[in-house]
């Protein structure tokens, strides 16, 4: 193994995310020590007994004294009070970044705390479970998945050079693109799906004509997959909702434009409309799976895992 | 094994759910014998070369002579072509069934066509993948599945039970209802979903601002888990919306509500109305994995099967 390309990392937030980025750094020896804090002294504690890292601290302001990557792994409204927190005692040089789901609010909100000389370089993992918490991480979640760094244009290539090859030593792959771009495209992959499958779920929760106990029978027929999204941590898909607003109440009109004229095709019995939407879709599927993003297994490989 | 239930089983029809049902019956020891039928040649020679029945033909009348089961396994709208041509042949005393995923229409199709003496109970086993074709198969698709049968009111209770008792020898469990009800229950749970799925990989495929290459790189943030559905048969869910059209209609006007009160919610950034349903919608995914019917592992075990 090469030498560790940071001395001191602290991660702000130690749960899902965190908690992977503390496996993953520690596996492939990327920080010679690893610094933990978190809010709460149950998970703090937790993520000793799990020991996640090097030294543990409720306070972020000491945790991140000494360090050369401070990475925020908090839900995305919470990284303001926390930039705040921590801006005071950041080292000359060092390396902040987040791995919020969206950007624009995040650079809005922590930018303003960023003292000179340090370097701030927002990001984003396209890389996550259902679940949260410690327990939640595993050390392989970043391997063969996208990170998105949306560095400000004043920032230092190298700066940014060195948080890729970090990513990279997770096992991922890194694209850097603007952060408004970043909000948009996340509006569409990430953001409408989780919206419409809680929405979706919520739906089928209120019927009156169907019972829940049917819906939870005879859900192997679709309705399941939706589950999974809809099961997400709500503070956190609230701060999405409240943070990328506008990209999503874009992406929102469009899906419903859309579904409008589905609606259409449905009601006047166009079965060739409908052959060719439900033909054109296809496609897609094939080219996620051959770009590695996708299992190639049938119903996500549930028959071979057995549920 | 005990005697096998039926001398003859015919199948006209064999792909995933045909081919899944004669492997299911042949492991199971369910029929004497199995007799194959389906429209192409390609598709018998398939089906012969999998050796997935005793016996094969084009003609679908020949097929069905002296079965005393028969189950149509084509798509929906193919149903009443089947039923006019294989009515003359059907032995007395026979059961006929069906697998399509809409039941009102097939009963409106199918019914009038039914020789006296011929028990038709209409059925759909709530199990599948978005693949297709006889290769798609597998004789475990229809464990710890539920298949929902709907006899009308003058059928023989000994003929609906003797079909039970097949697909429960397929590890199903049998839940009657009647056919409308069906329709509205699947609607929701199955038929909704497919069409919102369709629909929202169809938005992202649209767009201008965010290209194909970036929907398909970053997919694994949520957007993947709908091209699953959204990749399933295009002639199955033509003829799905065609033939249960009032029920979904009615769901899709459901969903459109509620999503407008959600986007009501992200445009007056109401957290706590955002919160509220995003913590609402979790229960449910614990109650179907506890139901055994869904995986328990994260990401529907897809870091198990490794993509
Ligand atoms: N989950 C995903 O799939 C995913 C994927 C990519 C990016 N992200 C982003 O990653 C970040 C973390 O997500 P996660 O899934 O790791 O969340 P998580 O498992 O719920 O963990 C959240 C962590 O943040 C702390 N925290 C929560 N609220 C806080 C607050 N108001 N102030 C300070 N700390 C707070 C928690 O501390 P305590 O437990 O001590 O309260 C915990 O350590 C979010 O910004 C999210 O957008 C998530
Ligand atoms: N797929 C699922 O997840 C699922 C789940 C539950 C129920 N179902 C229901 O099961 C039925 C079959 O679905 P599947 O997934 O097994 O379909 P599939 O794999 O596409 O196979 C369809 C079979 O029907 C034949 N067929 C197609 N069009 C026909 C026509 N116009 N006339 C006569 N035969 C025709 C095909 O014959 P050739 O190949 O010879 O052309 C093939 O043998 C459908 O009614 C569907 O609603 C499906």
């Amino acid at each position: 193994m090469s030498d560790p390309l940071f001395d001191r990392l602290t991660l702000i937030g130690i749960g899902l995310i965190g908690s992977s980025i503390a496996l993953a750094a520690r596996q492939h020896g990327l920080a010679k020590e690893i610094v933990v804090s978190t809010r709460s002294e149950a998970t703090l504690r937790r993520a000793e007994e799990l020991n996640l890292g090097d030294s543990y601290y409720l306070d972020a302001a000491q945790a991140v004294e000494g360090a050369d990557l401070v990475i925020l792994c908090v839900p995305v409204g919470a990284n303001e009070g926390v930039a705040r927190w921590i801006a005071p005692a950041l080292k000359q040089g060092a390396i902040l970044t987040d791995v919020g789901s969206t950007k624009g609010s995040v650079v809005r909100q922590v930018q303003p705390h960023v003292p000179a000389g340090v370097h701030f370089i927002p990001g984003h993992p396209i890389a996550g479970t259902e679940h949260s918490g410690p327990d939640a991480g595993f050390a392989s979640l970043f391997e063969n998945r996208w990170c998105i760094l949306t560095p400000a244009a004043d920032i230092d290539p190298a700066a940014t050079e060195k948080l890729s090859a970090f990513w990279r030593a997770c096992g991922s792959n890194v694209d850097t693109m603007d952060a408004d771009h970043h909000d948009l495209v996340l509006a569409i992959v990430s953001h409408l799906p989780h919206i419409i499958a809680y929405n979706i779920v919520g739906t089928a929760a209120d019927l009156e004509t169907v019972t829940s106990s049917e819906v939870i029978k005879y859900s192997a027929s679709g309705f399941r997959d939706f589950t999974r999204l809809a099961a997400s941590d709500p503070t956190m898909w609230r701060d999405i909702c409240l943070s990328n607003k506008d990209a999503i109440l874009e992406m929102l009109a469009r899906f419903s434009e859309d579904l409008s004229a589905l609606q259409r095709a449905i009601r006047w019995g166009d079965g060739d409309g409908l052959f060719d939407l439900f033909t054109r879709t296809r496609g897609i599927r094939r080219s996620i799976i051959e770009a590695g993003q996708e299992t190639d297994a049938p119903d996500f490989g549930r028959h071979q895992s057995k549920s």
